[in-house]
């Protein structure tokens, strides 16, 4: 073949295309009425789980990108803002998390996160789709010390089933579930009940739940992000909802944390903690980044304030997209 | 025509249409592998100047929408995040601002925004394209009151001779400037020499000069926010750099503030003298959202500080994108 | 506003756009993985009927382009092939066309081109959406004259229920529907029981009945275009299946021509006749060309003698789309 | 990774994705304002020789799909068209052929046809890209046979110089090269002065030269075809030019043939030494489709026989697009 430029094994091309360049796209329909195209290099690998429809693609903005049911869950060259505003806030705020519990996260790079974090004994990651979490493993080599760390406890069940079936408790549990989507597996963990009954049972004194909560933007909060935030507070004492603008998702994303134990420590603990406790160094949050997150602009504020729409599995609320889980229930 | 329902003269659609209603798209490239496309409704209007391409869409996520040289500048369902963000903080820091200059601004809703603190007593716009201005003067119905209002004074010049031209002083000059990009007509009002040379020396004591800034996203600051506050560092003793995401732009936007009289209210005072001097209520802007605005993120911060190339007519940095201003050098 | 180019109450649009030029589209779904796109100038018209949703869209490569349900029905460029191809074999064929009678045709070039038959004195459309009529005669400049034409009886009623109120009988009936898509107003007018119960029994002696046929391409034809022949061939011992490569269509397109007199005139007669009876220049339409186009291609040929279904209500084909009837029958 | 359907080393799909399916698109710009769009299942490869870039696309709807400077070359489902249409009017016009030359052909499928001929002996493929010629033989399955067959000679060079280099005669020259686009590898080998001192010289008593000669739709026949037929037609005695629609061109493809005797063979003739010469089935070319092929529309008629350019190196015509041939001229 000479020294033509071809895609190899691991999917990387070697060659700029000019004429090609920007032929082949991915194509997200956000909203019914909005769509985000990235210029594809490949289409590395897809899959249908009993659960969900998987792919990874290498796109030209925003490196790899895995793909569940038609909806980017994470893109290589930015993932690092999602992941890490999900773990590190509540584990700083906890005065020393030891084990951790992770809802659905079978990408790996949550786990990724928690495991910088010296103070962690152990972290259970507890995902309904065996084949995605092999898929992962397999083929995110970012988190391939993460799956082999021998604190990660790795579960293939339903995390409503597994965290009743459990006696311990968790110093931070964490909800890395995919979006509420009609539909999709995981709108009935977003529900008043599962964290009255479920969740918070399961906190040991001083235990922190944190939930990514959706899309946050000036537009898209009211979609599910100030209902989470408004159910969590049917809950527990203290609240505490941010937000970061992940460019791969044409969005500003929200997460939502919450304790009955007050969460008062100043940007400066936060950055003393930080080095004290992460290994290595971050790369989007600290001290002053969470102030900024946490201070939400006047209209979100508003909404989230007057928000009284509360989750329960009769009245839930999604986003827009439309999952696949129903092909594993009818069977 | 019965009860058809139809365009009318003023590009109104009565209705919603089901099979035709993802029919239409309008498509920017915003970097040249990553597209925006939002849903149309209708091509309102489209027209060329001697200085730019215009066009006013009828978008279904984002309202009427003006979209010069194939970038989008505005769009009416979130234009309100921009222009608040680019006028109430330099007008609120200065101690009573009553003559205000704004560089470009032909859409009107910078004025719109000015004209609501009742300190202010003269404002003057000045852009160079008057058929922008007329378009816009025309057909957003949101800024007639502003281009009425009596202490408009309306310029069409190029700002730069304007300012040059001029003796009296301003206490705020705002640049509501298109985007620098290669062959547009605005890349030489960001250099260091505009701002030494032109621009401090027509703001009066305790002045506040502010530009938007364009992306300042986690990724797309790099192209010209950090470059433009850098710039200003180097003229002005306080630079106060500040972002807020904005839905249709798909990233998060820049502003830089600079005086060299320090800003130093807190949140608390913005509201209070929001309260005395602006006519109605903010949507956007309030005394937190700028604590969270003007609080730049971990990896935008280090890189600001970082930042040393500095803004001359011989080095500019662009934006992605291509103007149409040599028609007019052409001619 | 100086000398800008906008576009005014025609729609039309004066000056090419640069920057501009590209962003806007037209998105066509022909099959569920593929996708037809034309830039836009303007989008002049938009509206829904109770059986239909409409537009009049302005398009660089096609010029004004009727789209009704979502599917393009006709482009100003290239409508004339098919109008062409519709009307004149059946009327050439014929010895001496007078009456003849339209099934639909509401967009009136289908008229437009029987009216220039010098021997036909009558002509009767039935279309049943009278708002799209009127829609098309305000909006088809090309077809004005036609609808002005004393010898047009105009008729709003549904094609099967006036052609069974009717005791006269017509030289050549039309088909000019729109294609049987699930839930569209048409697909019951392409049924064995409707050709034999309804149209047959309209037919002058030597009579003939042509009909649209659908997609006619190299692997499209087994949507429609082979059953629509093979119920013909029920009811009627001659039939011609013909077709032509529409560009804006991205596909050939068939008709079907029936009747019990054999259809037995050369290349040569029909370029006589055409000369004797057509008024003004056919563009695309001659003797030649409908060798060409009755002469069909080895595998289309094939699978048109091996087919064996028969259109009947309960069996119906449709082409890929959905149409918005229902919303009518609901009411 | 239990039954998961992932792509394997071979780049095959197993798997049909509900939620996946139409996210991933290839597009290619036919003219500047109209696109044309396939779902993607994957990339199967893509690269850049010194002449061209090349990929290799598995589309949804067509098929394996090989693209040369982001222009499609030839689809898996469609391409029989093509190659049926290119190759065996000629070699069945031809008393007995023996001896044939290709011109590119890289693609190996030409080949392919020509080997079903019985009576030839032997085969010249003469390609310029050296990469093609070897990314087609690993990849392209169907014609695997043909790269083995022992009548075939494979030479790397330009098809110019080595038709100079050669003094023996050829009873078919075939020219299956890329389209003239503006610099691309192809537009030297369609001009007159190539015609008349290269191409013809090579031929044998009764030889026949056969081009692939660029779309022949209603309005694009103006691009190049109508151009090469005038150019032939100054060099040769009779000169047939005939087209086909060919699906995944979205377009009417045009061929011409040229030879010092006269082609007067009918249908049924050709049917016959089909039957006679021609081993296996062919799916798209027989004597009726060869009459209608051959038979063009009034329109395009016309404009043939108005057309007076002549094809020559300072006077060229290009199809739209841009081909990556100087790359290699200035290495």
């Amino acid at each position: 073949m000479g020294d033509i430029s071809v895609s190899n094994g691991s999917g990387k091309i070697s060659s700029p295309l000019n004429g090609y360049r920007k032929s082949c796209w991915y194509e997200e329909e956000i909203e019914e009425n909005l769509r985000w195209c990235f210029a594809l290099n490949s289409i590395l690998h897809t899959g249908a789980t009993p659960y969900q429809d998987i792919a990874l693609l290498d796109t030209k903005p925003f490196g790899k990108a895995l793909v569940i049911d038609g909806k980017l869950q994470s893109a290589e060259t930015d993932e690092f803002i999602y992941h890490e505003c999900l773990v590190h806030p509540s584990l700083l705020f906890h005065p020393s998390p030891k084990a951790v519990f992770i809802m659905g996260g079978g990408e790996g790079s949550t786990a990724r996160e928690i495991l910088r974090h010296k103070t962690v004994e152990k972290v259970t990651m507890c995902d309904i789709d065996e084949e995605v979490v092999e898929f992962c493993r397999s083929h995110l080599l970012v988190n391939r010390n993460a799956f082999c760390d021998p604190r990660l406890e790795l579960v293939i069940n339903d995390a409503r089933a597994e965290l009743e079936s459990r006696n311990a408790c968790f110093d931070v549990i964490i909800g890395d579930l995919a979006d509420p989507i009609e539909g999709g597996p995981c709108y009935k963990l977003y529900t008043r009940s599962f964290y009255e009954c479920i969740v918070k049972p399961r906190l040991s004194q001083n235990g922190i739940f944190v939930t990514q909560a959706g899309p946050a933007g000036i537009f898209s909060h009211t979609e599910v992000f100030s209902c989470i935030y408004n159910t969590l507070k049917q809950i527990f004492k203290y609240v505490v909802p941010y937000s970061a603008h992940i460019p791969s998702f044409a969005d500003t994303w929200g997460w939502v944390m919450a304790s009955d134990s007050p969460f008062s420590l100043t940007a400066e603990d936060l950055d003393l903690r930080t080095k004290q406790r992460i290994k290595g160094e971050n790369r989007y949050f600290d001290g002053k980044t969470f102030t900024s997150a946490s201070t939400l602009s006047k209209a979100v504020r508003q909404s989230l304030s007057n928000e009284t729409h509360v989750y329960t599995e009769g009245a839930a609320r999604f986003i827009y997209g439309y999952g696949t889980a129903d092909r594993h229930e009818q069977e």
